[in-house]
């Protein structure tokens, strides 16, 4: 059981804000805008353009995403913390 | 007797707070910025593109939906509790 | 002697907060944010779109609708109360 | 002498806030959003469309209409007050 | 010399707030949103729009313009005052 | 060594405040919505259109300019002081 | 291992602040609104357009750019600190 996210939103499991990654990347908890990072589990279908068009989206499932302190909104599914937010709050995929 | 939405609104019979669902997504009460779930039992026929057109709606009646704690307005219909808001407002489907 | 909204406004005579309808559905006066419902009365001639051409309006003299508490202006005609407000302040027509 | 209004804008001539019209219209002075009402004495052009055409103006010379208590910035010809809004800012046409 | 603004900008010869025209209006000093009213100097060729053609301006330089105590910006040319506003800002053309 | 402004930025060598020039414009420091003047020293190559295309430059490098005195952004170069700037920041061109 | 910028955003390396470039530019941290400068590292893909295109990139890697001080969001990788932000933010490119 999972959140397909509407529009351009995508779901993301956080990851641990001290957690070091393989290639050395430190998202501090400390500071007030320091971005985050998790990885991204489900994707929205695209923001409908004003034409009526949709979107493509730029992240995929499984993509590990940074972003912003404050993007997105919390929810538990099965005692798992997940964020949901739009696209355009993930500042870039890490690679 | 019932409200049909106007625009891209969408009437939902939210789900109590503390519910579990089978899949065991729990969406507390406590947090401010929680996201809450319910079921949508109404749509509107879409939000008027600028063209003049009207948009798809993503949703539809039957759908269980998780929303932002202060989305929507509130209203009773036969002594149940109702929220009606934009389809905008809507995270995500769960499935 | 009457008002002809202009744009996408429409008049409503609102009725009595405590009403109970025939369907049911309680509108209460006390919560801050509970919508109300009144009857429409006139319907302007619809919004200019950005290409000039003027979008239809989807409610209808005789429509009985919910709106929020804070839409619209009051105005009184021949002693009776009524609102003007844009149907996008509308959240649904009661069927 | 007089005003010819820019763009959408009309020029109105207030009628007094106790008035009674024929058709028994009180716009009473004392509540806070109460419409008042007046009859246009000039109409500007019409807003520029963003493809740069010009929007037709849906009141005339002559129309009593009806405005919020706060639309429009008030200036004396002749020592008659006169008020010049958006037409946007008119609720509708008294007919 | 003198200054030629730019986009769909002009500059304005306010005149006295106390002046009374030959037709007579008078645009007092006292009131906080009166209008106030001036000669147009210089205009600028036009405000741009989305698909980059230049919208014609509606005042020419030698209008006495009616204008909102609170608009434009003040500068000095030869110890004499003008503003300088966006057209958006003049209320209407003074006949 | 200089700065190429980016989209619709200009890059302006401030004129002192108290400058007086030939044609006599004083643009005093006192006042505080004063404009200001100096010299366009670069500018960018127009900002991006919805429909991707780029708009034309209304200024260009030499001219003599009046902004606003909360403009744009302080910079040094070799010891002087220059601000970079929108172009629809610039209220006019002085001739 | 880096961070792919997502949409119209750059990765940034920033200059130490009191750093004085070969051609003599000082950006100091003392005043409140001065611009830093920085080495680009990554670009997006660009902006996507109201169209569904997306824009070209007026910046290329390798570019050293200013910015404001309080443009874009820090983070680290391998113990340096980046900084990631929409083109938009940034004033000019320095040659």
């Amino acid at each position: 059981m999972k959140i397909k996210p509407l529009s351009d939103r995508v779901v993301i499991e956080p990851s641990e804000a001290e957690e070091v990654t393989q290639g050395g990347i430190i998202l501090p908890d400390t500071a007030k805008e320091k971005p985050l990072m998790g990885k991204v589990t489900a994707v929205g279908e695209g923001k409908m353009l004003k034409n009526g068009e949709t979107a493509e989206m730029s992240v995929k499932v499984g993509d590990l995403v940074a972003f912003g302190r404050f993007a997105g909104t919390d929810f538990k599914v099965d005692g798992k913390e997940y964020k949901i937010m739009h696209e355009s709050d993930i500042l870039g995929v890490i690679e």
